[in-house]
């Protein structure tokens, strides 16, 4: 039996909306879902010393780019509660010596730079030692508030795009686990769930690294949703048997002209989708675009061999082969039926409704 | 080091065409590569009854639907000099029993019935024990041997389609340890090489079963051909960003109007491949035609979930979650660039160009 951390209660009687919370700040103390025990046990750890948030970050125990930004938040005010200083400069030094340690951790994850840098900003504008201390644990706490908020907003307007009976694939995990609670694809089929309508989900396997194995099965089932996985071999398998009525995926950046660069395999999904004539969305919150780059611009991280010659410690390939492993793959905007946002779906022609999302409303 | 159970010569230096010998038979012992211990060991077994045959039938030592064959009617050429029978009836019987419990070890593989049939045939047709005897093991030899010619004829065949300094990629494993030695897809490749041409191959992984990573990447890598391994999900990133300039697979099944059933995951890269204007070649012998059915008769095996629920016996994924894990996808002739087979190469339109495949050559 799992029980909050937070209530006490039996989680599978009380979730609302998700039982799964990714990081948390509950009486000082930073709570976390270790995600590499996952799927195997759901274990919760607790830290108070920002250097074990740090070293959760660098393991995986957290992953994630928004679940990671708030993470590094919540490190800084750690870090702030920690430190013996008394006045204002001494606490902005201790403040810098834990970022540069946190930022470490992962420093390709621009979620990261992001929320350190908004909390070190709190912490430059408080005008003594104590009123930082309390303005940034204020502030972190507010990020992960405002990610859960953002997520269900996604969620809304993302709901109206499925229908009652849809089988919806998705790929990787673009969930709780990869946010803070809700999840930005899954929170779109959370949202759908919650709304009334009857739907199933395809998860992919997401070789090599197995997030929709490992996390989407696992988060999904856990909270109830009718999830099968496939083999990321079973793709077209699944769309030319009218087994897949939509897909949704998450992105990890979003360029202005609409294309999407997330998980690796997200492109041939896409191309299949199309050839199927099966919506294909992209959920993402605003903080995923980014407006100035071209896709010339975007280079792929190529990620260690061992991640493909080796599941779960076990060697599955030939000793020092040749391998292939970019962490991302780009779909580009003709295969996209839409982005959802918390401020709304861009619709094609991307370049355009992109561009609309950032207007202020008036 | 390795050395060869046949010539005890080192294989690295004395390889012809191919050093893996798939099945063999050396002085009425059947000699196998031990698959299930791919790639972390390559043990050659031996076996004098064919009662132990059939378990590595079933066991997956040996695996492959050429291979079995062949691996059957050796296993009947044991039981032929194990029977202590000295009338052509009591052999039959003996031979009979034997076919049996061969048979059953993979009742729905097309090619072990048919290489049981085959020696069977020869059996009944013999006027004594002795001659049967000496019939049956020179049939079974005579197999292995034509399974090698068919392969190197296609081979030959299929090299006219490559050109030098191609990169092939290839899906699951139609190779050396899928027949008894140079494989159907692989075996163009080999032959391709052997022409003097410089080549490169891309293998995907191939999961659940992984034929791509343990075995695909073991056999080219052990010949000394360039291969890098790729997760299944990099097929489009792969073409996309030009790495890939042709692809060539295997088939399990091809029906007289093309469309072709091979492994899970084949049709996704097809419809890959022609998206982005690479030729997409299949490899098969004539036996591998299916001239009666159509696609609506044609049912895919589903298999058992732990496929993709575990990786060499590591759990990758919740308990009890649903899983869709078929053996086999259907890419639909419109995706194919060519048929390969030892008797030419059938080109669009299919049903026309696959009949004349059967017809006499005058």
């Amino acid at each position: 039996m799992v029980y909050s951390i937070v209530t006490g209660k039996r989680l599978m009687e009380t979730k609302i909306h998700s039982s799964l919370r990714t990081v948390e700040w509950k009486d000082n103390v930073v709570v976390m879902i270790d995600q590499t025990r996952l799927p195997n046990e759901l274990v919760y750890v607790k830290y108070t010393d920002y250097k074990d948030v740090a070293d959760a970050i660098r393991n995986l125990v957290v992953r994630g780019a928004p679940a990671i930004g708030v993470s590094g938040a919540f490190g800084l005010a750690l870090a702030a509660l920690q430190s013996k200083a008394t006045d204002k400069e001494s606490l902005l030094k201790d403040l810098e010596q834990a970022k540069k340690i946190l930022f470490e951790t992962r420093p390709t994850a621009i979620n990261l730079a992001w929320g350190l840098e908004k909390i070190m900003n709190i912490a430059r504008s408080g005008k003594d030692a104590s009123e930082i201390r309390n303005n940034v644990i204020k502030e972190a706490k507010a990020m992960a508030e405002e990610d859960i908020e953002i997520n269900m907003r996604m969620g809304k307007h993302g709901s109206q795009l499925f229908h009652d009976n849809d089988t919806i694939m998705t790929h990787c995990n673009a969930g709780a686990l990869a946010t803070v609670a809700y999840g930005t694809a899954l929170g779109v089929i959370r949202a759908t769930k919650e709304s009334g309508k009857k739907i199933k989900v395809i998860a992919t396997e997401t070789r090599p690294v197995m997030q929709g194995s490992r996390l989407t099965a696992f988060e999904l089932k856990y909270d109830g949703i009718d999830v099968s996985l496939i083999p990321d071999t079973a793709v077209g398998y699944s769309m030319a048997n009218g087994l897949v009525s939509k897909v949704i995926v998450g992105a990890d950046r979003i360029l202005h002209t609409g294309h999407v660069y997330n998980k690796i395999g997200t492109y041939q999904v896409a191309m299949m989708a199309k050839q199927h004539n099966i919506p294909f969305y992209v959920a993402a919150p605003l903080s995923t675009f980014d407006m100035k780059s071209a896709p010339s611009d975007v280079v792929i991280e190529q990620r260690k061999a061992s991640e493909v010659t080796r599941v779960a410690g076990k060697k599955t390939a030939p000793d020092d082969i040749n391998v292939i492993n970019p962490a991302f793959d780009m779909t580009p905007p003709e295969l996209i039926t839409g982005i959802i946002t918390e401020v709304g779906v861009a619709k094609p022609p991307f370049e355009e409704s992109i561009k609309k999302l950032f207007e202020p409303k008036l």
